[in-house]
């Protein structure tokens, strides 16, 4: 699996199947590149429902996570009709963040498609940046032996 | 000007241009038919602006003013690059309800793209769709004549 | 079944399931109006799929199907995380146009969100309407038993 | 200006100024952050005309010119209707390829909303990718004297 180059363990590691929809396609033929983003974000919920860490769960510990990172790199191009997987694994960190990496592969023939991260931030309710894990996330963390 | 198909007087008219993204082509090379809800979205919110009935100023007033029914026809069709001019035109009604029409146009040639129409209604703060007009959605009207 | 209005049969329908994005959302807190065409979109291609009238299809035989109509009435909000049914259904006609009616209905409890529909021509590969049903689908219309 | 750490001269720069689109937002009351690859995508065009390497003057070249990278650092939150003015510089490179960075700021105080970058690649209609400079890029670093 090509997402563990983090040596902590467990790297936890989720992934999901996706159809390329027409309306992501460009004039070029293929996936309009900023749509990768979906995809990404498609992988991290699906990250979240299956490690219980789902944004109505953070949420409702008193949280927003927006998005403070992105990167992406395309290494072949989706067009119209692909299935697509995508692998969303957890990258260690003792900031208070959440760190993912990504890597589309395409359905058909395992080929690796594009790359990514994202970092994401805790916000409480009033907007404040926390600069220290809040206590739902230290628990998850545990919980998952990640600490 | 094509929108006048109403006889009631003044019918309040606006104009804005729009330059067509190339993220908002397909793989036909064309606009996907589904971002034309965008070009009408700016052409309501130019005409909210311009007529003093946008967004924030439904908010302020305690409403918001979802879309009900839209809907579009498209007789030609924009590539990447053209620019438009989205018209949105009021259509009187005794109803509670915001009905807009549209017409979008390319600027190169004043050829009619594409035609359309949305119907809003207004609920309040709790969700509560209001079968009357509201008070502050009546003077607006009184202030520019319709009623 | 809601969309079984039209008297002719046999009425081709197909259903797909789908889950609303986050970032389909908007600051109403609930699915972007305009996003209801590629749930539409979806039901499109599942029906194609389902019936062997898909895209790439009829790309094959040397035609593009744009759509020239679309309507949509909003009953109810989506919100992130809902999982909907996209009911596609089949409107015979005559002339030479595809014509599709959607459903789409909240998973959870069976409620109708939204319905539309969408009407599509035929382009030959240098652009020109087919004022005349293609061979292909006259074809297509004799299997299922519409004509 | 911000964009400027990079040493060699000139440095390309261009502006162009963007109203955020209410389908833009997300359920966070922001804008989603994935619609960030749009205004860098104006941001990108907007250079493309003032510099006259547009995405329409490559294609006539007979090359395209696909993202391969791209980053997005996020620092505060846009909301609908803020106004924006997207930098984009040129960042000079020997390698065959195209690399622009981007900042965008809030037009009404001039603050810092986020920055990212974006590296394009050369290639052929046949979809091959150029390993050295292609002759017309060539003559346009030549005219801007980045060479």
């Amino acid at each position: 699996m090509r997402l563990c180059r983090h040596k902590k363990t467990p790297v936890l590691v989720s992934r999901t199947r996706i159809r390329v929809r027409f309306s992501e396609t460009d004039a070029m033929g293929i996936v309009w590149h900023g749509n990768y983003a979906k995809f990404f974000e498609d992988g991290r919920e699906h990250f979240g429902s299956e490690y219980g860490i789902a944004y109505d769960q953070v949420l409702a510990a008193g949280y927003t996570i927006p998005v403070v990172e992105m990167t992406c790199s395309y290494r072949k191009s989706l067009v119209f009709g692909d299935e697509i997987v995508v692998e969303t694994g957890y990258v260690p960190t003792d900031a208070a963040k959440i760190q993912l990496e990504y890597a589309i592969y395409r359905a058909s023939d395992n080929e690796l498609m594009a790359s990514g991260t994202t970092v994401q931030v805790f916000l409480d309710t009033e907007g404040h940046l926390q600069l220290t894990n809040p206590d739902f996330y230290q628990e998850w963390k545990r919980k998952w032996n990640i600490i």
